[in-house]
């Protein structure tokens, strides 16, 4: 992750997770480390799988004391093993454990969607269809979620409604049409914006694509309609479908010669990675 | 959710949340629709669960407008089919469609975990054993998600390091000893917490139970052990343990008569459940 | 202005604005005004031009106290003239004063960069080319500068750095040439953003297009040059270029068919439209 | 600009506007320098002037990333000219590309109202008068206007309406009448403000110079009028009278011996000096 | 206390309070009540004194809830007896437990100032002697300080460091003699201010008030030198002194026809009033 | 306090305490030091007590400039006499001046407040009865003020309403009865809390004790009484009673054996500790 990105939309969002764990003190080790000591833990893996946040780990413990060190043995994008030594903490003890819990909780949560990303992005392999993310992502962590995604191996479609144009089945029916839609969003939308519209049969795609939109979203469509929808479209647009991220599904997609596919799954509904710290030495 | 819950420590993340998903303004929405316009939409549920978060689904389109309506036809903790009509969101239809992902991306990460919760809730019934949660929730959402499952039929353990004192290995080491950790923490900790400690072997159960423990965490103990345990604590304290959450596995500690599980897949790990708006009728 | 806009992305630079001028209290208003007292005051144009911000100054005072009512006798983008009454503001006297330059200060400059804007669009007119802003804007109050340029009759060109790709020299320099950068910036970027590059001299214009660009930005080049660039470049990119917005100048960048003119002048130099809050008649 | 103000009335403006540009990050750096770079830019003058604002403009280079260096070649208040190197910024090359609109942002509307401020200035050089600013400045752009102006050679009048009592022709109808008023101000105000009066005409002069008015404003008097008055006020209070500020009309107001001349102008309508970052080395 | 320091200066610091005391959630509250019950409870005097901060105790109550109503029997300034019943607060009962004491600590400590200010006041009846508070207030807690002083029938000295301005020892230093120090300051600060200068002998009374100093503040002097300090100044300044205030000291000092006398006591040692929400009435 | 305290829960009060007494600039100190010097302060006590706040008082200054440094010859909870040099602190002049109240303000309440606590808990010496404060606590105060508290020699109560169960009067009442409030309680609130309970008579005693509560708060009762009360209770419950915190008062109420003594005043109504920055040196 980028210094200004980091500086700009991440450290406040570490620090208001840290104030969500610690409204007033860390009671447990105030009671027992009243004062400073020098300690040294592990990252251990416990599960294979990629990791993703590093950066943003290390970050928690800085936002708390900027003597706390952290060496890593692996980089964001890495293949990692259980029981794999990733990284080694050290500084002031009683940092090391109240930052702990925060830092782990963005590791593991990146790294599960890595892991997940890249797993989905393998059926993907040798077509020329690539994987997207969504805006179904967790409240207040979308810019952690879609940087994993892409570590995974994953590309991200817009990040946020103020960067992209969608014109979805509400938007085509305020304006009458996705004639008129996409002209409206051709005026309005700043023209470093492409266009995409999404489109349900056969009939719309043929509009979509005579209207100028850059990008054709085929929703819930059959594989045989789709096929003829990439037909219509001929190059002349770049085409996206959903769907449900099964191997055998995505097999299908790649053979139709899909652009792109996208899933929500990638950032709702990954398990975690299990990772852990270890074997504290005080000094 | 209580009206002061949601003031104090709710609304700020919600907006926060909008403002992640619309940092200049929804182009698309704003380039067909320039002026209001009256619709409702429904809220279609698309996977059977339990369904936890309408407060906060509609609280997101309150913090637009307060004009937006929501007529709920579940509320938290009802059992939901695919199929099923939830809600109905009435108002303006620019704020319906600008409010829609993120009232959604939570309602449907609070109920995934409610759903998940009620399940692993239902491998304890007819046992004393209770089902907690952890600190591993994802950041920035702990008031959504230890909510969630306690709608789920979970309880909530310590909401964070300043609510709760938990004596783990590092916090015993650095006092000297078990006896001395529990010490300290009576001291200095408000004495208004109960202090639980986090156990290895027969050896400390021993100990923590003289010293005067309140609650006993067996923590990676052969089923064997945490028998002998609940015996040499007998009744002088309460006991948790943690674990994988298989069907099997809650069996067997269930059976042991432990007082409590905890599991952080509750938080960390279970999919959304999955819903949706539908049928947008402007007028 | 969008209700979404104005609550996420408004109200908080506004109450910043109050704060910045109200620190403890408005002494004067204090000092004589101990209590409530109904009034209302006349808001007089004392200048031609176009107005702009008339939601911006009415949420002013709404933020103040919800009570306040204004009265518009023109809408946003309206021609107005010296003398002309644009609207009434009534409620209680101490928020019309303690309010007053607030709302005018955003009102203003608004009308002034509509005003600005509106007199250079005019000399567009019957080209096909079209008048861009820039991100040359007053630090914290972007989203009314664009907004401003819109209601002026002007486009937006994208709105920050992070929902638009404009590659200039130096990205160029890292990439080692145009054609890596373009490449590395299509399979970056989301793939909803067209990719534009700034470039020099007629060997930039023919690498560019060729890497597919989307948009291609001629800097700084002679008007004979352009005329040799929109040659090469033939329909297959959009074409932007910058200059002083001199009647003259832009007639010469018209004739080429240039597609975009783009000007920093709009939001960085548009002296404001003066505006006042008259005939305060206390009931 | 003092490191005090910097810190707590600076700092929080700067990043908001950092924020402003970067809502996620900066896709056109992130795709084409994936790494930290070192590279140096300069800082150079393409108008004439006077330049303000070089601390703040560092301090947006300083908040992304601590090792930005910034090298000055001037300091706030020289003239500079057109083609003059003014500074040299090194460091993380994409944190020069990533800050540089906003810090350019700043320094050319300080530098531009400076300017500004200095020729209006140039007009009352030999007589006693003084030049203000007023509270017609940029929302929250205040702090940063208002020292402007004093590099520029101008004063300031009150920072808001906190700090300063202003009575103007509402806060006397409501007290009913100036000599009230002042009562009421110096009873109320605290004691270590002065209390200006703004009049209208010869009745009020008398009336405010009695009741004890320590400034009085003489607003839209004719200059006969304006003389008229500043022989009744005698020394006996201070005098304030505003206006347009051109040449001709400054010199008739300097000759009558009016203590103040204040101008909105100033910080309202200023353009900016073009300054431009040019000549990035990488190393 | 105005509407308008209510919403930009005083609201914020309330949430702020309330979230002080509920970081999660009321646990006792959310545990017996589950759902809204309306209820009324009465504001109990249990000492006599004056009252002070009825408008922010209400506003504690509302921020949680709009729809609390509080009917007032006294209003701010009003002596208050023990026993006597102030006001009713009636509404959702969990918001009325929830928000008690906040809205407390916020009244107790405003009247408790309020109530020590008048009696020190009373000694200064008869005399034209006033009396001021300092900036030795509870940190963010100014706003509230400084207006029950006023309350309680002190004056307000400078709000804060920007809107006053008072030349000590050191600023003295600094500038090389009171002479230079009173100089620069004129120059610099807004002509809308007036000059303080602390002196500590005849010498710098002299010099002090030879340099236009507009208020001399004599620190430390014996009440013989304060007399004759007096009869230097002989009008040409106003003057203020500190000093501990018992009943005779100030009875001494109000003798010497000293203008202003400053005490910190006022805020920094007033105990609070003890007052009480009892008798809820549950419907 | 500890550091990660520090950051979380205070740095981001202590700058709002100085915004709140710099709200655009210091003036005086700008208007005489136009630029930086170097310099020196000494931190004098002026009445005996007990010192609480030395690293607030420190973090202060390093939060205008972290090349501020602070020597200390004495450390939290050391006894100070009148005239003790308690520290020296050093670096620029402004930031001194600038800081100086500030930091004072927090420095002299919190020493306040461990120094009337000292008192109090003087009172217990020899029994087994603790001293505990209450949530009467300034508002935004709560961790300086409950941690001084500490250093004085007293024990916290509940933080706040979140991390604490306290079952009043009104709980009761809405549960029904104590024992359905207790079980409500249980059932609820986090296993990791402790249940206490209010009574106000003999019988509710045994109606606690039964319901297993684990604290029992004996409110307003007579010494009597509360004899009784601890002989019903005999060791099955801790118990707590308030009232005024006179030495003979509370030697009667330790006599009875009681586990705490509740005190709102140590927080609400302690004069400060008289301190003072005084013999700048220059250099």
């Amino acid at each position: 992750m980028d210094k200004n990105t980091m500086r700009l939309n991440v450290d406040h969002l570490l620090i208001q997770a840290l104030q969500e764990d610690i409204t007033s003190e860390d009671v447990s080790t105030n009671a027992v480390m009243p004062s400073y000591q020098y300690g040294q833990v592990q990252l251990i893996c416990k599960e294979d799988g990629i990791i993703a946040g590093l950066e943003v780990f290390e970050r928690v413990f800085y936002l708390l004391d900027e003597n706390m060190e952290v060496k890593f043995y692996v980089k964001d994008g890495d293949s990692v093993k259980d029981g794999q030594l990733l990284a080694e903490v050290s500084g002031d003890v009683r940092v090391l454990l109240s930052g702990e819990r925060t830092a782990l909780n963005y590791l593991q949560r990146m790294s599960g969607i890595a892991t997940y990303t890249n797993r989905v992005a393998s059926y993907l392999k040798g077509s020329k269809t690539k994987l997207l993310d969504t805006r179904k992502t967790t409240p207040n962590m979308r810019v952690f979620e879609k940087y994993a995604v892409r570590v995974g191996g994953g590309n991200n479609h817009r990040y946020n409604l103020s960067d992209g144009v969608m014109l979805k089945d509400n938007h085509i029916a305020a304006a009458g049409s996705i004639t008129n839609a996409v002209k409206m969003a051709k005026d309005y939308a700043s023209f470093v914006r492409k266009i995409e519209v999404e489109v349900e049969n056969l009939e719309q795609v043929k509009e979509a694509v005579e209207a100028g939109a850059d990008i054709i979203m085929l929703d819930n469509m059959s594989v045989e309609n789709m096929k003829k929808a990439i037909e219509i479209i001929d190059g002349r647009a770049e085409t996206e479908c959903s769907g449900n991220v099964t191997k055998e599904n995505i097999e299908k997609l790649t053979a139709l010669g899909v652009d792109y596919i996208s899933s929500g799954a990638l950032t709702h509904s990954a398990p975690i990675l299990d990772l852990s710290l270890k074997n504290l030495q005080v000094k």
